[in-house]
């Protein structure tokens, strides 16, 4: 039996800033929250309890990144230099670029490969305070290598102090070997693969790339279908690069989330809140891929929709590993508040996840997953760029990261 | 005396990945590089010094940081927050926002706090590459605050490992006790504060921010002329907002470099390759503001002006701490090529510090000062969004950070 009183710390509980309780105390015992409040309120038969100083930090529930595509082979570093250097898409297709490349590579990667790999782009995820994750597979296309990405996604969960929750997306983009027949594709990604999959218990939620250059809201709704014939959850990559009513689509199977959204209309805003749908924006994405185009804020505002925020790591469109830097996108570009921010990196991301039981707040009786920031006030989450943040990650009552500070090592020769 | 070969890395000792050895090896003595070259040709005298593996990895110059204002009071992340939620610019001045209250919070702060601070910034920096900075003044506004603004910027210089030049930057903007009287303010600059601060050894370069919202063309020109009589190198914040012919005024003074730039025209593109003025852009304080004019690249590019990129870090309109951050918004934003932005934070950005002979290239002769990367391709630099990738830092053949990899400590409890 562990029990611990963590003092010396502004609590916000709920991702909300100005729900913070300044001066607060924090128990914990065998993991989970046993009390929280003002520390003058701390009840004595708890205040002889070991106890640790943060420092006088600022505490959150810790991050979700409810979006992510960090399973993959290779990177496409060498594609991006040459688009820069004025290569055209076409002719980096014929050399083999594009998502097809990614596709190729995962295929030919072992499990060990590509789990070393997402285990170095997850690293800074966790040291900067994420405590859950989802992750999708989707650059398979064939049985054997979507199931490979699952098997990875799930080892991931259990070598690293976060938790994984897998989602399968086998509709990313058709494979080469059904080129001209996405039908044909279609019905192996709902008669053979998923059903494979789910029964392997590798599939948390299903995923589906319902657009012009995925596919179309018929096929995607196959998949809808075959997912919720099996009562498991769906989620959709909706209205990145057109308005084609994919959400409203989404929302009809009580899709957790909806994602991207740019060309969202207030038609799909109201379905998402009528299905209780999550909006996770991707800012990164937006951003990398220089779209002009903004999702709706102001109309999911108004309809109460709950919006999320994610990395949606991935080597095309968003090789990002830092949900911090998606919290400054996500209010530099999208002009989200930072109290918007901050609950799209917690309670709305875990609600996106469908686990708003598990992660997103504090609450007694709860897993002890926080993190202590070295920060004067929250607004710097979001304020800052490229500064890491995170004093210390704690999960279950137990610190899986402290930064150390820095020692510098002067070099005594001036300038 | 002290030697090392540095064995199993592939070289670019320029900033241009063309120039790559591959399977090189670097041998030094007494922190200066004595002999580097492809492994296969290790003249036999060397091949008996103590060796050190790299792994494979990809080794370059140290990183310059050519404009920073690191050194301030407080920050503006709640100012941040405000302007996010809605609150007008005038509201937030009325409040006491905008550079003015960086201003009085650094006045009102102590030496030792603002050092504190700065390192914690700086840090990051550090870890991710940066060997040489430029630290400007211009948050005092009067004698006694700039003086201790730059020797703040000398300290840190003398406690981390980083070379640091200093730039002062008293005409960064009006302060409140010279309302309505910038001329007078000028002559407080250029009479007053220029020559102590000189005299005191605190000044390597002196900087003017030439803006409707800074000081105009004529006023600029005085400090510039001050600096010139002392013989001190000069800079200028010059077209960010508006096209005013400060570039050329700077480059007639032979300017180091000429930062921001976005309304450059083709007139002051000509005089700085004339004049050998260096093109400073700072892509953060460009997507922070949501500036939507682009520097003019090509014209720069078209006319063989050097190009280098910066952070600006400061809290007003660039609160960033990643060199590599600005990298990606170099090629992201700016479309730079992966050879540019990585030329510019090497020798294009020593360029800009009038110190080539010191940092930005691997030559025979100098300073051992160079970085490990964990990539597979150069490009990988600007390709990734907050992902750390240097895996050593080395200065003068000595290691002043390698990164641990981070144990990860599984709680076995499943998502
Ligand atoms: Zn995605
Ligand atoms: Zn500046």
């Amino acid at each position: 039996m562990s029990e611990r009183i963590w003092r010396h710390l502004h609590l916000c509980p709920s991702g909300d800033p100005d729900g913070t309780i300044v001066d607060a105390a924090l128990a914990v015992r065998d993991g989970n929250i046993e009390w929280f409040g003002p520390a003058s309120d701390l009840p004595a038969e708890l205040s002889s309890w070991p106890s640790e100083d943060l420092g006088g930090a600022w505490v959150t529930p810790s991050l979700v990144d409810c979006h992510t595509h960090i399973v993959f082979g290779g990177h496409r570093a060498d594609e991006f230099a040459m688009r820069l250097a004025g290569v055209g898409y076409e002719e980096i297709a014929r050399r083999g670029g594009g998502i097809v490349s990614t596709v190729r590579a995962t295929r030919a990667a072992d499990e060990a490969t590509l789990l070393d790999d997402a285990a170095r782009r997850l690293e800074p995820l966790i040291v900067e305070g994420v405590a859950a994750i989802e992750i999708k597979s989707g650059y398979g296309l064939d049985l054997a290598t979507e199931r490979k990405m699952l098997r990875v996604a799930r080892e991931l969960g259990r070598r690293y102090p976060v938790s994984v929750y897998t989602t399968f997306l086998g509709a990313h983009a058709l494979p080469p070997e059904f080129a001209g027949r996405p039908d044909d594709y279609i019905d192996e990604v709902c008669e053979r693969m998923l059903p494979a999959l789910a029964d392997e218990g590798l599939v948390d939620a299903v995923d589906v790339f319902c657009e012009r250059i995925g596919f179309s809201r018929a096929q995607s709704e196959r998949v809808l279908d075959a997912a919720a014939r099996r009562g498991l959850s769906v989620k959709m990559h909706a209205e990145q690069l057109s308005a084609n009513g994919g959400t409203a689509l989404a929302a009809r199977y009580g899709a957790l989330s909806a994602d991207h959204l740019e060309f969202l209309d207030e038609a799909g805003v109201a379905a998402m809140k009528k299905a209780g749908t999550v909006a996770v924006l991707l800012p990164g994405a937006y951003y990398f891929i220089r779209e002009t185009q903004l999702p709706p804020v102001d109309l999911l505002r108004r309809y109460g929709v709950p919006i999320a925020l994610a990395t949606d790591c991935n080597p095309g469109t968003s090789p990002s590993a830092s949900l911090l830097a998606m919290l400054n996108m996500g209010c530099t570009l999208f002009r989200l508040t930072v109290t918007e921010a901050l609950q799209g990196v917690t309670c709305h991301a875990a609600r996106a996840l469908g686990r708003s039981d598990r992660h997103g707040v504090i609450e007694v009786g709860r897993r002890a997953d926080f993190v202590a920031w070295s920060v004067e006030t929250l607004a710097e989450l979001a304020y800052w760029i490229g500064r890491p943040l995170a004093s210390r990650v704690v999960r279950a009552g137990v610190t899986v990261f402290e930064r150390g500070s820095f020692l510098p090592r002067a070099i005594g020769d001036g300038p």
